[in-house]
């Protein structure tokens, strides 16, 4: 804040309000599919203020050395970012009977958070309930998440709906919805990638703040209908490393397809 | 060129004729979305021979700090490669009523050229005018162009080829034609990506120099289909940083794609 | 191996018995399209393990100055990882008449393989093992490749298997089975890039062994399909950089789309 963005006092964001880190409303989570050291390096100095999570997608964690894997989850911390393994390795450690090992070791290497899911495995209320709370136990922040990964199991908005509060009740401090890193056909998202918005409204009705949610969205077109619905304070998951800035330009109304959405909002006026 | 290329002496391009920098024929421009700085130098390192510009994606410049944007621009501009801000950004500026301090700002941070486009906005004939002729009077290079960023707004080529003689009378050195980042649904693109020959040709034909226009073109399949028709040395826009070698590469014949034409020229003759 | 992986003694691997390097079965082949000299570094530092080849695609190799090609691949191979240029730039010496000369260059360049194709050239069969002959002269190991670029010529699994045949009595280790960057409308692909079976089992059917064939499979549903079929020690080609790390996920089960497969071996036991 010393010295400040490039054109402060220039221009002005088009769409207004954007909440700064450390934020619950508006966060940003990467998905990182093996970005090496020195490109992650560069991707925080640059990007750090618009980066909430970065999550390691799936069980990529595992194929680190212990060593590399430290070195890179510290250099993701020091710059204020949090940072989880994803949710299907903590499905692979329930599966395997490893659930107490599998976040001692997190801990050992300086995981901030603890996804819980059952994209891919089946996991009965009272193991859910479980694993949040020895998680929390351990002493991370746990986010959970709905939706199946299997595009022919469709997302109930109700049943999710009754997740969504159970796992909040139980101390998730947000609940994901599912998307994948494709963003096709899964969740929310019909096959071509187009919101299904009754499903999305169903989902979102029932609760008191929508920023509970965060939304896996990789596509721009996903990116763009969520701001548009919500705001540029939407919580958003499984970017792109590559799409980080331009996320935040699109929350900001520093691109095309917001920026004639924040002349509407001025119109309205 | 005291030392060659690998192949030198060895292999010689299939397709014949290319220009080498500084050329006004056979520019290549890349968009950048958010480049962190060592992957900036790794890329011009490798590939500044091949790039003539570079532009920072619609208003991804607001976003970084004074000192890293200044660093970042001096990098490229050290490599012999022109930079500016989007379009997009300049919209801004002149929605804002901010021009004239946008184009301070931007000579303070080191940008040689301004991009004037209303592929947002809408922008009087007489606002286009000046925005061109304050940008020439502050020391800029001008580049402007034509086209909506909204899919439902189809490119007129009457219309849009009256607007490029204009701008290159008012001193623009060459008019972009809009193809997004995406390529689908713009432009002379139809919603597959597919190139419609009908506007294309109707935009080039009422031009002395084809190389007049450079053409926004992300997608491998526009790159090939505008080599095809215009050869190694049209200019091509909003490359991904990825694919700038590989551009090249397609240029020179050195791809399946247009190897098949240069061998089709060799038959012909 | 003095230090294991990061979850060693946690997790186990849900689908068991991949091979280690150095190995036949279970090779992974990366498309370079010009990555530069740091970010090379940054994912053999991370991914050398589960990386066999790195392959310049197309004609790439001749963009380089000479200097920085053979630094980039003295790179390359103090990781273990072997290295050669596309198989279109050695279709152009043949088309030019300088495949002596182009073979030397190539060694003194550093690169440990040839493929030998023609995708986009006709070639004869005797050219062809000439072509074989001369790189098995020269030292270095040599890869086939079966199929064509242009999509409207189909693969004939009959003639493709022959060749295969051919190729490997010739003394090449490998064959490479046809898929470009895209993975779309080509070899085994159908135009939404979804697996002919037919096709792809007429071919294997025909072999003793499976690992002698390299399947091109740049998409993630081909990398899944493939390894279902064959598993995880599937020979797999044409991979993008950035999910070296996420196909080696899905070799080994940490990702929801084997793992499921995982389970399934699980209850058939």
């Amino acid at each position: 804040l010393t010295e400040g963005r490039a054109f402060d006092g220039v221009i002005s964001s088009p769409l207004a309000g954007r909440s700064a880190k450390p934020r619950n409303r508006g966060e940003t989570m990467l998905i990182d599919k093996g970005l090496g050291l020195s490109q992650t390096g560069d991707l925080l100095e640059l990007g750090c203020d618009f980066i909430d999570y970065i999550k390691f997608g799936f069980g990529t964690a595992a194929l680190y050395s212990r060593a590399a894997l430290r070195a890179k989850i510290a250099l993701i911390t020091s710059y204020g970012v949090s940072v989880y393994p994803g949710g299907t390795f903590l499905e692979i450690a329930v599966a395997q009977g490893r659930l107490d090992e599998y976040l001692e070791r997190c801990r050992e290497l300086g995981f901030t958070h603890i996804e819980v899911s059952d994209g891919t495995i089946d996991l009965s209320a009272d193991r859910r309930v479980e694993a949040i709370d020895k998680a929390l136990a351990a002493g991370f922040s746990v986010i959970t998440e709905v939706g199946k990964k299997d595009g022919a199991i469709e997302l109930d908005p109700t049943l999710a709906l009754e997740q969504v509060i159970a796992d909040l009740t139980c101390g998730a401090t947000k609940v994901i919805v599912e998307g994948r890193e494709s963003g096709s056909g899964v969740g929310i998202y019909d096959q071509t990638g187009t919101l299904k918005r009754d499903e999305m409204e169903a989902l979102v009705g029932g609760l008191s703040d929508p920023s509970l949610l965060m939304w896996e969205a990789p596509q721009k077109s996903q990116q763009v209908d969520l701001i548009h619905r919500f705001g540029p304070n939407v919580n958003l998951g499984n970017i792109a490393p590559g799409d980080v800035i331009a996320l935040e330009a699109l929350r900001l109304g520093l691109r095309g397809d917001t920026l004639l959405l924040s002349m509407q909002h001025e119109m309205e006026k």
